[in-house]
This record gives structure tokens, sequence and C-alpha cells, in this order.
């Protein structure tokens, strides 16, 4: 396709590809093989729904990238990747979902190919597209190259945004403040549930003038009253009741780039114990942006909002946040770093994360929750500006 | 949460069970640990998007099976699995996305608590849930238990649909018929994509009468002129041009079953070799579909396909449909049989699959598609109606 139609600019790519470059040699690779589709997206632009069948792209340390699939998606490369069409290669759809054969046969191939079968092979072993058949396919097929364990070696190098990937989630940021909105304004005793995610999966993929909205990496999360107790219920048809709370777990979307938002809308009147969680959630998100501070570390946020928490006698035990940014289903966050009492990641100008500190008590849930960009100075920034409240709806 | 509110009876669970734990010992295999989330849910009810972490169903040869996870989402197993509390166990937030620990730490050490640490443990090698890194982690932490490939035991276990599910999968093709038909009465020059797609969306969701629905374990694909030469591609913000043919490839989910259906669009007078291919794609349907008998064999179909578009002159490479129902993202297919001329599976009576004939040429791509039934006797029967055509719009 070209560079002149990619998401990103010539210099933007030029500077991935130098940073993931110094990670491989650090790490001892010589090539890396990337599964992950964010990090597929990240280094080439690739941008299809086909990560279900396996590909990824091969990195040399010289040369451009590689984007290796089954032929019927390499078309898709060539018309979203930036690279050449001669850095597209295909491999037969007979090895697809096959009892009898498998595409890391293929790819053992083309990695001979291109004199790298002795090489050392980073690969992500800790990854939803690069399966244990996989790996132990690959490994039989290149008994004498090293694979190297590269898990995450390309999503450390996403950490620090460019001013190219902001303006993206400013974008994304935009839809998810309208969604949110939308999820507040609509929500009635009465309403069912996939009638309330149904507006708010329209208008997250319209999207807002210009920023036309992507599907997220994680569907609408929208539980009310026992249900929202667990984080990760989908909805049903059933109706909104009076006395329940409901929290909207959403992201908008922008050519992949997410900025997550939580709220959460009591009908009627709430318990005394969710006001006062909500209020104390508020004031750690308040006492975790102050701390979020470029030259802290990710614990110093986590132990911000955990004395607040505390304050009321709520002893929180998940993380509560992580990085953000590119992101391919099932899961919006970069895996790498966590806000959590015992990750030590240094915070610098630029980071995105989703801090996300959702409470999942024993009668019901709430969620009050930012997307923030760590500043040259000063506090974090929100990318969203919703009120941060426990809103209620008589 | 019981089996009063599992969508399914206690007689289809147990039945789900004996099939299950008969492939087990045909296999040699003690204990089954589950992570297609599929799987999980067809065995458990287990039903939430937490499969972005580690966890799973650990299926001995005698008991009610367990759910295992994060200890913040046993919250939604216990609002969603059909056995009792006790059969729920989380383990600790600390071994999420660690850099340090992996719950497959905890994993061992249950199955070391319920006296399998010497067993013949099976696990899905090829599955998007279980990492290659998970895998080596078990092996690690469970020296002296053997591991064992189950990869898809349980999906071929679920081939054959029971009457309940096939009542499932018409309520999906309920939904996939009207947002089929919502796609080509919007279709325009002019109509931004994503503006398309935001009416989908929220069609799917709002669902059929009493049928809500469910999100499907792929997001629209409606490619547009040669975007459309590629399979996967997903929306973006630009407008319908006259002149180009659009493809819907899209499914609506009843609690979590699918009936996916392809129909084309195309704005304008469509050129002589798309009138002529989409000719040829009906009687190569057609015949596939009388082909698709119980007794005959997925290749037949394949090959009854083949026969008719070579006709005039197209040799289509890839398989042309695989099983359908139950899903999760990524993929909506099964991964089991084929229907490809190399494929040998018999078919039976309750088989569902999508039949799925897309044409993804030089300039331009085409399709449609039916979810079909195999019934006792005579040819398969398709579960939309949808007219069989290539459809203009001037």
């Amino acid at each position: 396709m070209g560079l002149e139609n990619a998401p990103f600019s010539a210099a933007e790519y030029a500077r991935r590809l130098a940073k993931t470059r110094a990670a491989m040699e650090k790490a001892g690779i010589d090539v890396l093989f990337v599964t992950d589709p964010s990090n597929q997206a990240w280094l080439t632009g690739y941008d299809g729904w086909s990560f279900y069948v396996h590909q990824g792209v091969i990195l040399p340390m010289e040369g451009d990238p590689v984007w290796w699939g089954r032929n019927q998606d390499a078309n898709g490369a060539l018309r979203t990747v930036w690279m050449d069409d001669d850095k597209v290669i295909g491999y037969d759809d007979r090895y697809i979902q096959s009892t009898t054969c498998h595409p890391m046969e293929d790819l053992a191939k083309r990695l001979g190919d291109m004199g790298l079968e002795r090489a050392r092979v980073g690969v992500e072993l800790e990854n939803y597209y690069f399966s244990a058949k996989a790996y132990l396919a690959l490994v039989a097929e290149l008994p004498n190259a090293r694979l190297v364990d590269a898990t995450a070696l390309v999503n450390w190098q996403r950490l620090v945004k460019s001013p190219e990937e902001i303006a993206f989630m400013r974008n994304a940021a935009k839809i998810s403040e309208r969604i949110v909105r939308l999820g507040i304004e609509l929500a009635r005793p009465g309403l069912r549930k996939n009638e309330l995610v149904a507006e708010i999966s329209r208008a997250g993929i319209l999207g807002v003038d210009e920023a036309w909205g992507d599907y997220p990496a994680i569907v609408p999360l929208t539980p009310s009253g026992v249900d929202a107790t667990a984080p990760h219920l989908t909805w049903n048809g059933e109706p909104m009741k009076a006395g329940e709370a409901t929290f909207f777990e959403l992201s908008g979307c922008y050519r992949r780039y997410h900025a997550p938002l939580c709220r959460t809308v009591h009908l009627g009147k709430p318990p005394q114990d969710m006001i006062d969680a909500a209020e104390a959630l508020n004031a750690g998100l308040e006492a975790g942006l102050e701390a979020a501070r470029a030259g802290n570390r990710t614990r110093d946020v986590a132990n911000a909002l955990g004395a607040e928490l505390e304050k009321i006698g709520i002893k929180r035990a998940g993380r509560c946040g992580y990085p953000i940014g590119l992101s391919y289903p099932p899961d919006w966050g970069e895996r790498t770093a966590s806000f959590r009492a015992t990750d030590e990641t240094v915070l610098e100008p630029g980071m995105t994360f989703h801090f996300m500190p959702g409470l999942w008590l024993k009668d019901w849930g709430l969620e009050t929750t930012e997307s923030i960009l760590i500043t040259e100075s000063g506090p974090a920034e929100p990318f969203c500006s919703v009120e941060r409240q426990l809103f209620v709806k008589d």
C-alpha cells in the first residue's frame, strides 16, 4: 500500500524499528517472529481480523520487516502494510486448521530461505496468537535454530507514546466520553440491557466528528446489581432494575487506539456503603493522579490509591492499572508494567495507562476510572473529562 | 448459580460430559484442562470476557468439572456455571500478566491437591488461550505428570448439535437475516462505512423479538471494491462508492451461538465477470447443499462446489466451510472438520456448518454463503432464507 496511506509517518515507523532492534540486540536475538496483532500493526500497519489463523511479522536486524500469513490474508496485508509488495508472503490454505500439517512448517522454510535456519529466533511465548503447538512445531522444524523467549519485547517498546499516537488516543477518548455519557443518560428501570448496549455500540462506531469509531478490543461491559460483583460478565436481555448499580466499562477506539473509561450509575438512592466507597475511590484516584508523575514509579500510584481506600477499610487485592494504546481483542491492555505495589517501572512522559481501581465487592460493583497520560511535569492528565462521581438517577 | 438458570438442561450437560469422558478414555487421558472458552462454556455454562487471562475447566473422569481462574473472575463463574460453588476456584491477582510468576504454578498446585500430580493431563496445545509459555510452565511445575495433546478433543464432541442447540442457532439465524437485509438496504454511495456498521451492530444486539443479540465472535466484515479482494479487512470511515461491490460477512449471535450469513451488494451495474461468478457460485451452493447429506463426506461438498466454479474457469484454492455453533472471539468456527477435497469427515444429522465459498479475486470480492444443518435425509437445510443472489442497487 505504501507509506503514503499508512496510519503513521515514515519517521514514526523508523523510530519503532530502531527501538525494537536495539532491544533485540540487547536480548541476543537475530530475528524476531512477532505474533501479537498489536505488535504487528505497530511495526508494519497490518490491520485485519485474521489473527485467528497463524500469521506474523518477521523482523531481521536489517531491511524492512516481512509480513507472513495465510494466502487470502496476504491480500489484506498488501492493502494495509507500509512495506513494498515483495515484503508480503502467503502460505497455502491446506495448512489452515489442519489435523495433518501446521503453518509453522511453512514459516520454518521461509526462515531457511532467508538464511536464518541457525539463527537465534525471538518468539512471543506468552501470547494468544502463538500457541503451544506452534512453538513445538517450530522447534521441530528448525532443529539448528535457537528459539528465545521474546514475550512482550515489542510491547515494552510501545510504552512511551509518540505525539502521533497520543493524537489518536485523544480521538478515542472523545468517543469514550460520548458513550459513557450516553449509557448514563439512557439507563432506566425496565430498559433491557441489550437495548442499552445496542445504542452504546452504535454510538461508539459512529464516533465523534471526523474520528470514526473502530471496534474496541473488549466489548462493552455493563453489569448490574450482583452481576457487577464480577468484572467481566457481558450483557443479556434482562431489564435494568431500580435499586441496582450498573457500571460502564467502555472504550472508544480510533484506528485501533483506545482510551477506556468507566463510570457507575445507580438507579434510585444508593446504599450508604456504596456512597462511602465512591468517595474513597475518588480520593484514591486524586491521590493516584498526583503520584503518577514522571520519575515516580508504578507502585507509587498503587500505594497512593490503596492508602485512601484503606481509610474506610477496603483492602483491594488486584492491580489497579495497566498501559494502553494500540490493541486487538481479547485485551486492550499492553501486558507490560502494572500499577501494583510490587511493580517498579519508572514513569516517563508519554506513557499512557488505564488507571483502573474497580471495586467488586460482595453485593455490588463500582467502577470509576481514568485513562491517563504521564506529562513532563506535574500530575498525570486524564484523557477524558466526565465528572468523577457515582451517578444517581431517581 | 445452579442448573435452574443455566442455558441448557441437566440432561444436555450430562450428555456433554459423558461424550467428552468417552473421548478422554479413548485418548488415555486422566484429566482434561480445557482452555478454549467455547469448550468451557459448552461443558459448564461459564460465560464472561475474561479469556484474556489464564483460566480453564478441570475435568476429571469422575465428579463435576471444576472452573479455575482469576479470583475476580471466579465471581463471574459463580454467576454463570451450573456446578455448586465449591467447584469454582480462584487464583491470586499477583499472577496476572506478571513478569516473575505464572498462573500455571497455581494450577499445578491445584491438580496436586486433587491427587493428579502423576496424571496424564490433556491440554489443548493448539488454542488461542493456552500459550506456549503456559505449556512450558505447566511441564516444569508437574514433573511427574504426562501432558498429552488434547487439541480439539472437546471441539469434536460439539460437532453434532442437540435440538436445544439448534433452537439457539435458529434464533441466531433470525438475527443474521435481519442484519444482512439491513446492510443491503442501507448501502448507498456516500454512506461512510462506519455509519453502515454502526447500524448493523445496533440491530444485531437489539436482536429479533425475544432473541436478544449477543456479541458475535467476529466483528462485521463489510469491505468494498479492491478491499474486498481480502476476506478479513474491517471497516473505516471512507464513503461507499458507485461501481463497487461490498460483501457483508455477518452473524447474529444468540447466547454465544452463531449462524453466519454473507451476501454481496453492488452499487450500480456490476461487471459481467462478477455476474457470471455470482451465477456459478449459486450453482455451486445448490450442488453443495445437495451433496451435504448424512452419509456423504465433507469433501463431497467441496467437490460439488468446485465442479460448478471450474465450469467458468475459477479454481478456488481455500476450504469452503467449517462447523459452527457456540463460539467466542477470535473465530466463530469450531476448528475440526473442513469442507475441502482432502477432508473425509462423514456427515451426520445435526451437524451444522458455515458453507462459505467466498471469492476473493484480483479486483473484487464476492460472498454468498449459507449456514446449514445436516438433516436425517435429503439435502442440507439452510438456517436463513435471504435470496441467494448478487444484490444490485442502481
